[in-house]
């Protein structure tokens, strides 16, 4: 059988395990959830060996320790894996809540209920653990999860699920409502891009260059998500303390997150006062300042900005920063340079952060706080899928209502239109 | 210059116009719209002048007189397209309305809010009409409308566009804030198609051809509208004289549009009651019955069905039927065959209809009552511009809402994460 054929099986036993599914109650579906945790802590000796075998072979291909790092699992990540699961378990279930609903004039009555998507598509790279993150959030939402994770973790991923799949032998949920993409090649991502009819929703999870080719390629609708290119921008009105701050907590927190800064901008008013500080604080945490040449100005540390810097998304301890003379500047550069993803804006001014809030087109703005608040955990989901960057069915931090669409659902007693 | 530069021109402009145009007040937007309203009928000889044009080549290329209707205009319709820019205007703005929202327990307060999408590119076929209603519902919501109507109407819509550009001159609304995408060559959609970045959302409007390839082609996000391969399901417990009705209304009230019915599917134990009473109301409406074995043992009139007469979306008087053994097979053939349109049910039994409405995978699912109510100004949302059959962002008839985004506004007072 060829890889095609292969996949397409597969896909049409997801599809089909997707209608089993959809109509599930909590209960049925919490419970597969709960067998799905006791099944990983039980198979954990036989996960770390597979674990063991894409370990060693990243490092025979000389893989940064870094990466060794996340791909990584052994008994104790195991049982947080497991606990994360349970977690997903004792949230709400999105599916049949009324999203909207009433009587017409004519007497029909209409509501439109939350339905699951059906097949989700994950394509994602080398961390092993969101295999099971991905397939509890779905199976929670209702989808059929298919999934498509790194080369790299080819063996821990094929347990994983070999052992989410026998766990829900044993519940109403199917077992064919998780599965793994056959192959490792390019061309089985592609068959998953090229899989509409079969495949409900796609989410790229990783870099902009993966998440570019998924929606140059795909006919699947694609979720764009996780590119972040972050302002913080400091108005004229700063409180110049609260400025430093923040900026310091959104640029080195987490450097290696979407949601963390990678430009700073400031309004000339507050330069004097808020430049020399911010470089002192920034090059004590051990951060390269990347300014143009009134940023400079104030520091001999401050490497020379490009055109590059302004489109970076660095995830390290470095930062883009300029100098403004005004608030539509800095909205101004962050139209051209952002990612749509987080800007903030420090400021005492109401009508300043107004208006900052009315121009700038991302997913989420912040007033007086960091763009590391940008979190499904942090806004109160209990969960997280992504954080998605388009504007086309969700925007921002998507939890578990974000995995659903609805359904209109329409009763009369014989009613004709006229 | 070539077409794609001055479609990218033209993108350009657009897209700086959306940037204009979001933050506006609804007054603002509603004053260009009565503006638009009052241009168009002051403008009407000169509409109806252009329109002749494109209805004399119409002619001569032999179009149907069906295809030529839709694609006239005189003063009486110009006058009523202007009504129904008016009737936008006095629809409420979703721009702004608060989704969601609350204060987190670290005191971070969250609002998730409306806001436009931005630049919305909308591919439609012969009816100039379309060119004015997509541009209101665009601007009203916040929008910049990338019009690409069919090249039989190309004065039409030249004209049409001029004169909406010209009104909104006077106005707030930046006049770009309309554009019709230059050049009709087939290439000229592809440049709409291609334009991620540019363009935020593409809307086809027409025939599963036409939509299919968009789908294909695009990488900008698309939402799927308007094929409905629709069933109307006669449940074991019908009533049998509503179901008959219901049918007949589904089939015949409006057979050309995406909503009216094109099979039927009738439960085996309740065939002998319904189906000679439903063959002799679709015959005197004149509909020719395309039936399985078992409805064709009820009449000598009845077509024997083929394949793909399950699939099919007739828009016309015909109509496919089958006789089925049971609920579960009725939505077996609806997931083989359907289009996720709408679907409908016939029927006394509260579980019968609990069921179908759990099974049934389409955008709406009516109990006892026709297929013809999916509609965005039947469903009270006074204006549409189209009806989603994908899952994503958009499912059944789309009002202004669904025109639009959220954005996530944060407001802290100097909130660090921890």
């Amino acid at each position: 059988m060829s890889e095609r054929e292969q996949f397409l099986m597969v896909a049409r036993r997801a599809r089909e395990a997707a209608s089993g599914l959809a109509p599930l109650p909590r209960a049925a579906k919490d419970a597969a959830l709960h067998a799905i945790a006791d099944a990983l802590v039980a198979a954990a000796p036989e996960i770390v060996k597979a674990n063991a075998a894409d370990v060693a072979r990243a490092r025979e291909a000389g893989i940064s320790e870094y990466m060794i790092d996340r791909l990584g699992l052994d008994e104790r990540r195991i049982a947080a894996i497991s606990d994360a699961v349970r977690q997903v378990a004792a949230l709400p279930d999105p599916v049949g809540e009324s999203v909207r609903g009433g009587v017409l004039p004519n007497g029909l009555e209409l509501r439109q209920v939350r339905v699951p998507l059906g097949v989700v598509g994950i394509i994602y790279e080398g961390r092993p653990n969101v295999t099971v993150d991905a397939a509890a959030l779905c199976l929670k939402s209702g989808n059929v999860a298919m999934l498509r994770g790194s080369s790299s973790a080819h063996d821990s991923n094929t347990v994983l699920v070999q052992v989410m799949q026998a766990a829900l032998a044993g519940t109403e949920v199917p077992a064919d409502a998780v599965q793994l993409v056959p192959g490792t090649s390019r061309e089985s991502v592609k068959h998953l891009m090229r899989a509409r009819g079969l495949v409900d929703v796609l989410i790229p999870r990783g870099g902009a260059s993966l998440i570019n080719s998924v929606v140059e390629e795909s006919t699947v609708p694609v979720i764009e998500t996780g590119v972040g290119n972050c302002a913080v921008y400091v108005d004229a009105a700063a409180d110049v303390d609260m400025a430093v701050d923040i900026l310091l907590n959104a640029k080195t927190q987490r450097p290696s997150v979407c949601n963390a800064a990678e430009t700073f901008l400031v309004h000339a008013d507050v330069a004097d006062a808020f430049v020399p500080r911010a470089l002192e604080a920034l090059k004590q945490a051990g951060v390269t300042v990347h300014g143009d040449e009134r940023i400079r100005a104030y520091g001999d540390d401050v490497v020379a900005a490009t055109e590059d810097d302004w489109f970076a998304e660095y995830l390290s301890l470095d930062i883009a920063g300029r100098v403004v003379d005004s608030l539509d500047d800095a909205v101004a550069h962050i139209r051209t340079y952002g990612s749509g993803h987080t800007e903030a804006i420090v400021t005492t001014s109401q009508p300043a952060a107004k208006r900052f809030v009315a121009l700038v087109d991302s997913a989420a703005v912040m007033v007086n706080a960091s763009t590391r608040f940008t979190d499904g955990e942090e806004f109160g989901f209990g969960a997280e899928i992504g954080i998605s960057t388009q504007k086309l069915h969700a925007r921002g931090p998507m939890g578990l209502p974000e995995l659903t669409s609805t359904k209109y659902v329409v009763t009369g007693e014989g009613h004709l239109r006229g």
